[in-house]
């Protein structure tokens, strides 16, 4: 049984299930495991003692969220991580995960200045950009924030769905990012089937029962690790 | 510098700053980080393949809620966790994350037969009855279920402080759990002191300044691990 690789309706009816009455978890809860995910991948990957200095790049949407959170457990695990917002997001939620990121002393760099000046001493780029809910085409700001995040040559890891990426199509047209490293949120998607980097999933917290109703067919996580490698996993889509 | 072990009032006021608008945390996000610790906790004593059964025994408050977050986890880790809640709580987010686990296929022991029953078939007690606020005496029906716990001789893994203990001194009196283990959530409490099991600490989401405001001396904490071992650590207090 191979991985299911998700469109974008699914991976939104996956999102909403876990959430309404009925799955009973709050965004919270799913941000605070998701950005966990993300941080845990980055250290997986990329040694602190080498690669110390994240960006955290966050969207203005639930992905930007999850960045956040990211961010935070990157301080914690004693990183020295950055956050670039290009658009900060409205939500109460957003406000409280940036205020929790100040409270760790992680600094924001603002603007596309202080952003290429801010590459030049990055180790690694986390990609919290746009999630599965993504429609090209990439309009501004991001328009200008891609390239340069892109010619800046730094390690790249995406959450979800590269930025750029169509969520099912993927980097068909070019426009977007190439990241070293992809960390899948509940399942991977469509547009990521021809990712060749290093591949791993994270959400832990999907219920069997919602597992076999939507044959995600998910491998076994190690442990307590809140990710799972699945660089060459043969994959599936309906 | 070592680590600071609380009053009853301090361990509060910590609580109390995570939570309001400067600190920004949501109860949903603590309490998932320190559920998380906890069964990591019981995944790094307690390995599965020798110790799969787990019932977590859970109060009607915060500690409570830590168990159900706890109790997931474990499912999720691939352990048979049982849920017992003599007394459950009636909170929106308690009934939430109690709903959460009747969706992971955990199932409720319910009254003192059926705990008895299964304890006989337990390899592992998660004790996340009292937290740092309960003062005693031990009240009906914890005065029946404590003795019931203790008698079983299943080992137990204790939340915060053991259920039936003073939080500043400790099992003087003698009624409550003897636990083989400990996770300490934010930093140690001071009737703790005295504890001579293994002893773990967890809620790694302190921010540095509330360390430093309240000289808490936490210990580093390994990679991105949610828990860290300080079995044997010296203790200061205040």
């Amino acid at each position: 049984m191979s991985i299911r690789y998700l469109t974008a309706k699914l991976a939104q009816q996956i999102d909403e299930e876990l959430m309404n009455a009925a799955g009973a978890f709050s965004l919270d809860q799913l941000m605070e495991l998701a950005g966990l995910a993300c941080a845990q991948t980055v250290a997986a990957v990329f040694d602190k003692s080498k690669y110390p200095r994240v960006l955290v790049c966050c969207g203005p949407g639930n992905q930007g969220g999850d960045g956040l959170v990211a961010a935070r457990h990157l301080g914690m695990f004693g990183y020295q991580a950055s956050l670039y917002m290009p658009k900060p997001g409205s939500k109460e939620i957003y406000q409280r995960l940036k205020k929790q990121c100040d409270n760790t002393a992680i600094p924001t760099v603002t603007g596309e200045d202080e952003l290429r000046a801010s590459l030049k001493s990055s180790d690694v780029i986390l990609d919290a950009i746009f999630g599965f809910s993504f429609k090209p085409p990439i309009r501004s700001p991001f328009d200008v924030v891609l390239p340069i995040l892109s010619e800046s040559r730094v390690p790249i890891v995406s959450v979800d769905i590269p930025s750029g990426w169509d969520v099912e199509e993927g980097n068909a047209e070019g426009l977007g990012l190439n990241p070293d490293v992809l960390i899948s949120l509940t399942a991977p998607k469509l547009g990521v089937r021809s990712f060749k980097g290093r591949h791993f999933l994270g959400g832990r917290f999907v219920p069997k029962t919602m597992e076999e109703k939507f044959q995600l067919n998910l491998p076994a996580y190690p442990g307590s690790s809140q990710i799972v490698e699945i660089t060459n996993l043969p994959s599936s889509s309906y």
